[in-house]
C-alpha cells in the first residue's frame, strides 16, 4: 500500500521504517520538498523510500499519518491540504505537548477538546483514527519491546477506519490488544494520559512501559 | 486510629465502612452536623460511627480523608479550618468533575494545576496525599473485585505521609500494587486520567476495571 507521513521526527522515521519493512511504499512529507532530515531517512530506507512536501505526501498515501507536533498538527494539515486526504484514512498519533511554559510539558489542546477532534472537525471527509499516542515510537511497532498482556486504544468516527487500522495493529505491528473507545471525542481519554505517562517514565527511567486495563 | 471523613456521598460512606471495619473510629463530616445522608450512615454502622460538621471530623480525625466533590472542596475544605487540619495527613481522593456543561463531564481542574496541588498550596502545613481517585469507590476498599495485578497512584510532597498511606493502602484496602508518582503535581496525571476512565467505564459497561502498568 502507498502511505504518506507528515512529519520527520522520530515518531515518523520509526512509523515509516516499519512500514517499509511491512513492504509498504512510504513518502515522508515535511514543510519542504527537501528536508535534510527526510532525505537522511530516504537514503537509509531503499527504494520504497521517498520524500515530498506535506501535500506531496498525503496525495500519495491511500493511508496516511499524522506525526507531525501536536502543536504545530493543524499547520501542517492545512499544508496537507483538504483535497488530497479526502477520503482516506489519517491515522492520527500525536500529542499535543507544550514545552513553551517549562518542563513537565502542558497539553496545548486539553479537556474540553481534543487535537483528535480538532483534525475531525477541520477536515469532515477525513476519516480520523487516533491510535498509538500513549506509547513511545519504539513500542508502536513492536510492543513486545515491554513483555506481558498490554493495550493500545483506537477512536474515531468511521468504524470501517478503526477495523482497517486496527488490523494494521495487530498484523502489521504485532498488538494483541486494541480497544475501542468509540468516536473520536475519545482521543481527550488518551491525549489526556499524557502527564500520567510523562511521570511514570520518571517512576520507570524510561519510556519501555504500557498500561493494560485489567477487568 | 480516629480518622474524619470529609463528604458523605458513594465515596465517604464506603471509605468509611471500610474504616470501621478495620476498627478504626471514624466521623463522618458534612456543611450540618445533622446531615439526613451521615445520619444514616452513622445508624447503620455501629458504636464506631459518628456524625458532625466539616470542621468536627477534620478535629476529630489523627488522619482526614476528602472525599467532598472535587467541584467543591476548597468549600469544604475551608470550612474544615486550617488549624484542625494542620500537620495531619489528608488522604485526597476527589476528581473536579464539572457536569454543568452536559455528558461525559469535563474537569474543572485540569492541566497547569490540579485539585492536589491546589489543596496543597491552599494548606501547606497539611500533609496531602492524592490516591485513589482513579478507581470506583467499591475497588478502592476491595481490590479484589478486580482480578488479577492491578495498581493504585500514590503522590505527595511528604515521604513519611505517602508511606503510612501507603500502608493502609497495602495492609488495610487490600492493595498489592502502590507506585509512587513522587510529589502532589503528580496529581495532575491522575486527576486527568478521568477521561479515559469514563470512556473505558462505557466500554466495559461498568466500573470494575483498573490500570496495570507493565514495564
Amino acid at each position: 500500500m502507498k502511505i504518506g507521513i507528515l512529519g520527520t521526527g522520530m515518531v515518523g522515521a520509526t512509523l515509516g521504517a516499519k512500514l517499509i519493512q511491512l513492504r509498504h511504499d512510504v513518502k515522508m512529507g515535511s514543510r519542504a520538498a527537501n528536508n535534510a532530515k527526510a532525505t537522511d531517512w530516504v537514503n537509509s530506507h531503499g527504494a520504497k523510500a521517498t520524500q515530498g512536501t506535506f501535500a506531496d505526501a498525503a496525495t500519495f498515501g491511500e493511508i496516511i499519518f499524522n506525526c507531525t507536533h501536536g502543536m504545530a498538527s493543524l499547520d501542517a494539515l492545512k499544508m496537507a491540504g483538504a483535497q488530497n486526504m479526502k477520503g482516506k484514512i489519517l491515522i492520527e498519533v500525536a500529542n499535543a505537548l507544550d514545552f513553551s511554559k517549562g518542563m513537565p510539558p502542558t497539553l496545548g489542546v486539553c479537556n474540553t477538546i481534543s487535537l483528535g477532534e480538532q483534525i475531525q472537525n477541520a477536515y469532515p471527509e477525513v476519516r480520523v483514527v487516533k491510535t498509538l499516542n500513549t506509547t513511545n515510537c519504539n513500542l508502536m511497532v513492536n510492543p513486545s519491546l515491554v513483555p506481558g498482556d498490554h493495550d493500545v486504544f483506537v477512536c474515531g468516527n468511521n468504524t470501517e477506519a478503526k477495523e482497517k487500522v486496527t488490523d494494521l495493529l495487530k498484523k502489521g505491528f504485532g498488538w494483541k490488544s486494541v480497544i475501542d473507545l468509540g468516536d473520536i471525542s475519545g482521543a481527550r481519554g488518551t491525549e489526556m494520559m499524557m502527564p500520567i505517562w510523562l511521570r511514570l517514565m520518571g517512576v520507570f527511567k524510561g519510556p519501555n512501559f504500557n498500561f493494560k486495563i485489567v477487568h
